[in-house]
């Protein structure tokens, strides 16, 4: 009996000793910036990009091996899937291969939509990647899943060795995480817009904003959101409120004044 | 003519050689950091603070004289506003002096509801002010408004001692950018409430989120909104959208999702 737990143990140390392979599938934004940030790991290697189109690959790094064929995709630990979410399902079930992790990176894609053929998991960067912006791995929090431990390990292991922050995530719980991203990134960034485009109607320029966004998003790293509320609506100012809305009674924006003000206006002053 | 015209200039030398004089009139947030950014300034200086409530003067320096009696209010080159803004115009009215140059310090009052009995002037700092978070006055931008030239220039001497963005812009323009800083402070402030709350639902902490705001908040600094937009109602994702509905289907917030996604579907897809 001790024997064969001392077994197992050489062979975990064995496992973990040795460089685990990966392969992407797909060659966007988010693969662009997984294949920077596993290129430092120790534990972790890149052995080839696929993608459909040839065309994305040339920006991968030339030690790596590249591929547009489905047959050509090589022998790896984890297969990480980066392909848009509403092609995630189809892809993974054009997979040749059987068995092996094949993980997305998609907030809002369910794990168990995965094909049945390979084992299931996720890997989940909560952040917001663009092709011209370097980004810091190790501060953006991984939001990992899979069918059992030992994937999940692996996943976890994956995720330590390129993010401070790696944490098991269910699918139910990773919908409402990435719905609140949407919120706090894709809505404030259309809020932006929305500044912008009423500053230029008065030819003010949009960069006198910028200070005011940059304090707002700091505000937030040691108050809460409700202690750095401000503004006419917390403090129930129904004449500035009034006023604001008549400044937009021909633009498509009043809608979304009076609905956020609303909101405000409810949870801060119970009417 | 030319005597009077060089007797006018060394006057003029003279007048800005001196160190203006500024009275505060309240002292809340905005009085606070005024205080601190003036304070460095070898051209103006303040001479005394005043507010309705003795207490909160405690937290001024013990160099400034201050009252809470409008009958103590000493003589100066410019007297700042800086109580609420609903309390802006009664109060200029009960100040005591006539002829003097009294400026508020807010983004939605008109400068002609201020008092007839002083000179009028607008020095607004485009930027959120809280009690315990430090600020760099240098890149604020302040619109500067005022009945006259020499008024307007000692406002942007004024402006200049503290700032490297100071612009004169009229009522009109101001009360829109205080709708745009309403808009980029106020609601994308809300808006973190909002995933805050969603978050904590699912016991999960909003401090997963803050990598991700940053980041957002980051973006506009070399890209315009329009460029740095993505999520699912800006590539039409039905699927996704539809879901995210679904899951805020018991939610105060479905009407802002709502709201936000189709100003977005209609502004970058034509629907």
């Amino acid at each position: 009996m001790f024997h064969l737990f001392s077994k197992l143990l050489t062979f975990k140390n064995y496992y973990l000793r040795t460089m685990k392979s990966i392969v992407l599938l797909g060659a966007g934004n988010v693969a662009t910036h997984l294949c920077k940030a596993i290129h430092n790991s120790s534990d972790f290697k890149i052995i080839q990009v696929y993608n459909r189109n040839e065309k994305s690959l040339i920006f991968f790094p030339s030690t790596l091996h590249k591929t547009s064929l489905l047959t050509e995709i090589k022998e790896a630990d984890i297969y990480i899937i980066t392909v848009p979410d509403d092609a995630i399902v189809t892809f993974s079930e054009r997979l040749l291969f059987k068995g092996k992790l094949v993980v997305h990176t998609s907030g809002s894609v369910a794990m168990k939509t995965l094909s049945n053929k390979n084992r299931k998991g996720v890997f989940y960067p909560l952040q917001s990647f663009s092709k011209n912006s370097e980004v810091d791995f190790s501060v953006i929090p991984i939001c990992i899943e899979a069918d059992n431990d030992f994937d999940l390990d692996l996943l976890k292991q994956l995720g330590d060795s390129i993010s401070k922050n790696v944490l098991a995530v269910s699918s139910e719980k990773r919908e409402k995480i990435h719905l609140s991203a949407v919120i706090v990134n894709n809505f404030v960034n259309y809020l932006y817009q929305v500044a912008n485009d009423l500053m230029q109607e008065q030819s003010l320029s949009f960069d006198l904003l910028k200070p005011l966004i940059m304090e707002t998003a700091n505000k937030i790293k040691h108050l809460s959101p409700a202690k750095a509320q401000t503004g006419p609506a917390k403090r129930n100012d129904k004449k500035t409120i009034e006023k604001q809305l008549n400044l937009l009674k021909e633009s498509p924006y009043k809608d979304i004044y009076q609905d956020l003000t609303n909101s405000i206006l409810n949870k801060y002053n119970n009417h």
